[in-house]
């Protein structure tokens, strides 16, 4: 089971992106950290989601320390997706049976101050010279890894699954 | 050692993802099917692109049948990324040691006489009710996938990679 969490994510293409990963990888909970005003499902900024923020119990903390005992409270495990000397290779992670996969913001990522409260902190491994990846392609990346070994797959075949 | 191709993708800002994930994830060449006229590099393109195209060799064909016969020559297997009922799912998938993994436009995605023609169809597995992914996640993930026995990883923890 797991839960996403954006902190400060600022472009609504990639927050739109993300949750539609999220709700097509089943992801459980979908989180805001760190808004404050609460972040807004405007018309446009659901159109970039397909309104599927609906599919799935969305939360707003104004406060990363408020993220965090609440995560303390559910026995959710935090494991911040950031790209540091000490993260673990995503493909060698073991995922906690309940977990966040939390993600920074477009430029800077996030703050050290939260990854040092997370539980785990883990990166993509890259392989050409340059690496440039968008952040809702990353926490995409992270859900499919997460399930890698899920048997409980949905039949895809249908209308209501595409690339889009 | 894969390709990328993509086939008549409209959106710049797909394209610009895509093309970002290729060259993180060390791709080789990066190839336009079904473009004609050649699908063009303007400044507009480049900043979803981040100007990484002139980082991998990018080949344009106008016709698919023209990109097989390529792909034969070159003794490169095409692989069709879509949803299908006979599609092998993502991680059970081996692939093969010069591959080609081939992406279609985001309303429609390929075309089933496109797809005939390819050695393999791969799909990615969803867990939620309701599937809804962006093709370039879908991209990404399958170049993850790809990618995720090799060990030849970079360093990534300098200014040069981020997740923006």
């Amino acid at each position: 089971m797991f839960y996403t969490v954006l902190h400060q994510l600022v472009d609504p293409r990639n927050i739109g992106m993300i949750i539609r990963s999220h709700v097509a990888f089943g992801g459980k909970g979908f989180i805001f950290s760190g808004y404050d005003p609460p972040y807004k499902f405007s018309k446009k900024n659901k159109a970039y989601s397909r309104s599927l923020e609906k599919h799935c119990i969305a939360q707003q903390f104004a406060k990363s320390d408020d993220l965090f005992e609440w995560l303390k409270n559910e026995d959710i495990k935090s494991v911040a997706i950031e790209i540091t000397k000490e993260a673990v290779l995503l493909p060698e992670f073991v995922f906690p049976e309940k977990c966040a996969i939390i993600f920074g913001k477009e430029s800077g990522g996030l703050p050290d101050e939260l990854i040092e409260k997370c539980d785990y902190v883990v990166k993509i491994p890259q392989f050409g010279n340059i690496g440039s990846m968008n952040v809702a392609i990353s926490a995409s990346i992270v859900m499919y890894e997460l399930n890698r070994n899920n048997k409980d797959i949905k039949d895809v075949d249908n209308k209501m699954y595409s690339y889009s």
